[in-house]
């Protein structure tokens, strides 16, 4: 730790709930120095910048394991009423729509959002990739807000002609981003799903990942349409047949998961590989119960996704009341593992388990304060409950990424968002109008 | 209509989600004379008072029907992980140890908490009477808040002796309230449930609401043991009890209804019985699926409640998401008639269908205004969508009971609610330290 008067930030003040395995919390300054936290309470030290926290819980960004950026909005209201299959028609003609701009955008309009309510990871599960340069726009949408990215670049071979990319041009595609200095541990290899990938698919992308150092990442076991198509071509179920292709591994997430024999919950448990459960859109998608306390009985890590609904406040919130429900148990998930669970385990679902994700020293440092004093929150009996069941997107004040303050006091520290609001706006506007779908937005 | 420049309120430049049988969303001033609406739309008009609406979507206040508010907080809190009659056993105990200041302070703090989260409309159930001068108190409480609120009276003869109170004495002190004047269109005579009390209770209960113009109400249905014990005890199941009892009917609420038979659906459909379904209650707890759709189908009036959960914002969403995973259909509420179970059946359910809950000429006047423009909200391509998936009590702005502007700019006009909160916290801290339970209170 550098001497005293040499920190870089000091957040002062607060209440930390760490998330750390112990489910420690603690009242104390939480203290940053090169991107890392390397403090938390103990002695007080100065530092070049200080945040008043009081008032407050200081907790870990959250980590918002799955998402579609681009279509975040107009995404699930244009498709209103739809069950996934045909909402993917719906939304595929929206991104046959889309360009550079529209990708740029929205990936930074939508980072914008998550960030001022406490997300401060994203993954953005990305596709389709049907004109160039989509990558590199996301990439300067992300980088614009300072939230912390990885890219699920999305393989999407068929399903959909105007919008599929051949497995030879996405490979090239991903190689040329490699070739320009995207760090490899930022890109996960992410066939869209068996509806948009062939087993060859799979297959390809395991090896080009082995080759190039990248995690892979694919939507999987989502509708019972798909376990019958896949027992059918393959004679076996989703997860079985992504293990036969060498998919599964502890450099894999699978997302969804919706419909899980115990065979293959095992299969995720021996491999190690990582789950990631969006329980409001499967609620809102009428997908089905994940078997998310199997998942973590087994010693599957299971960490969460916004996948375009609210935010993650909200989401944490319903993994709770939707396991209470689904096993008559309001035990089932306790308030410090749904935490742990949009925190710690998406750190380990991107490969930083125990070095992002939780207060403890060595961490990279992304850090939000939650305002927890008054109507809205008081009184607080247990911190962790009242962060599940009381707090919302809205409550959070400031967020650190990496040791940078993006928002202090609800403010963007280098983000004009009112017009990145009217661009996004515009956008979506110009986007609306180049599809046959029959919305218009209505501005007030 | 009195003459131009007469009016006593303008609510200005939102966009009014009317929440009437049709679905109206309308641009344009909402104005306000004598505690009425008397204008959506039309001709701009002068008035004595104005709110600028603009970036808001104005709509009626909420309606929460149900709910506990001495216990709002500590409540759930206190009693994390346990089910129903366990968790009743903790919540008694906080009970014990609360008198008429208790009664008064937390019925204020929760009214304003509701208030502030856009809750215009609260039944507050309250029980036990276990001392004198309670009902007195609550009701205190909530009239300093400017809330709109109903007294469901409890009745609990049975279940906890400590806080128990024989039937003559819970009727006797109900008519000591009609004494003094308590409106009886503000009291419902609620028998808390079948645990609580017994069918001559419910008998009594009946005859002396007919006897004084009340308004009947009771948790029922809720779980399996009582479904069990009422079947062993009188050969039928809760709601077919509650029928021969006479206490069904257009004047009568009936609180969670987690388990119906088709048979009990039909009997509610034909005596014109309302049903109260608190969706995120009954998913932490993990009571159950109620049977929301065939009810609605039925010709059912259902509306919503809070229970204890954060807010009314949060149930409309949860009503949405719930129901379309248990019916594996997405389009199963849509979004305007989740706003309608949280508004106007709401005020069918209270006795004043067509009279408040929708933004109609004539209709009482309890309006909110939402804010709605900026990152968490936009883009908005259909306003009651937005509503529900976007929204959240934080977005609430402005909040207009009666005509009368209770919240300005997320400020209250006539209550000091810095002092209020701690005076809550202080009922907390006593009221935890005179019980058994091993919880503090943290004060960020």
């Amino acid at each position: 730790m550098p001497a005293a008067g040499e920190l870089d930030l000091a957040i002062r003040g607060g209440l930390c709930v760490t998330c750390d395995a112990a489910g420690t919390v603690t009242a104390g300054d939480l203290y940053i120095h090169d991107g890392r936290i390397v403090a938390v309470g103990g002695a007080t030290r100065r530092a070049r910048r200080n945040l008043d926290a009081s008032g407050m819980i200081v907790m870990p960004g959250l980590m918002n394991l799955h998402d579609h950026l681009r279509d975040m909005t107009p995404g699930l209201d244009a498709a209103e009423g739809l069950k996934l299959d045909e909402m993917l028609r719906v939304w595929w003609r929206l991104n046959e729509a889309a360009g550079a701009a529209e990708y740029e955008t929205m990936a930074a309009y939508s980072c914008a959002r998550l960030l001022a309510s406490g997300t401060t990871t994203v993954v953005d599960h990305l596709y389709p990739f049907h004109r160039d340069g989509l990558a590199e726009a996301a990439i300067a949408g992300y980088s614009s807000t300072g939230a912390r990215w990885y890219l699920a670049r999305g393989l999407m071979t068929r399903g959909y002609d105007p919008i599929c990319e051949p497995l030879a041009v996405g490979l090239a595609r991903v190689r040329a981003l490699l070739a320009a200095d995207v760090a490899a541990e930022r890109i996960m290899l992410a066939p869209v799903s068996f509806r948009q990938a062939d087993a060859g698919d799979y297959l390809a992308a395991r090896e080009f990942a082995a080759a190039h150092g990248l995690r892979l990442y694919t939507h999987v076991a989502e509708t019972e349409a798909e376990v019958r198509t896949v027992q059918a071509e393959h004679g076996c179920r989703p997860v079985e047949l992504l293990d036969r292709l060498g998919f599964c591994g502890p450099d894999v997430t699978l997302v969804h998961c919706v419909l899980l024999s115990d065979a293959e919950i095992d299969l995720l448990a021996t491999t190690g590989t990582h789950v990631v459960h969006c329980p409001s859109n499967h609620m809102k998608l009428a997908k089905g119960f994940t078997r998310v306390r199997d998942l973590l009985d087994a010693g599957v890590n299971v960490a969460l996704g916004v996948d375009q609904m609210a935010d993650m406040f909200c989401e944490v919130r319903q993994e709770v009341l939707l396991q209470s429900i689904r096993h008559e148990d309001p035990a089932v998930i306790p308030p410090a593992l749904a935490l742990r669970m949009a925190t710690a385990n998406g750190a380990a679902a991107v490969g930083l388990g125990g070095r992002l994700g939780e207060l403890v020293v060595g961490a990279l440092a992304d850090v939000i304060c939650v305002s927890a004093r008054g109507l809205r929150i008081d009184p607080i009996l247990d911190a962790a409950w009242s962060l599940v069941h009381r707090a919302s997107g809205g409550d959070v004040r400031h967020v650190v990424v990496g040791g940078s303050v993006v928002i202090e006091d609800g403010e963007f520290a280098h983000l004009d968002v009112e017009a990145l609001r009217k661009q996004a706006m515009g956008v979506i506007d110009s986007y609306l109008a180049n599809t046959g779908i029959a919305k218009t937005r209505i501005e007030l």
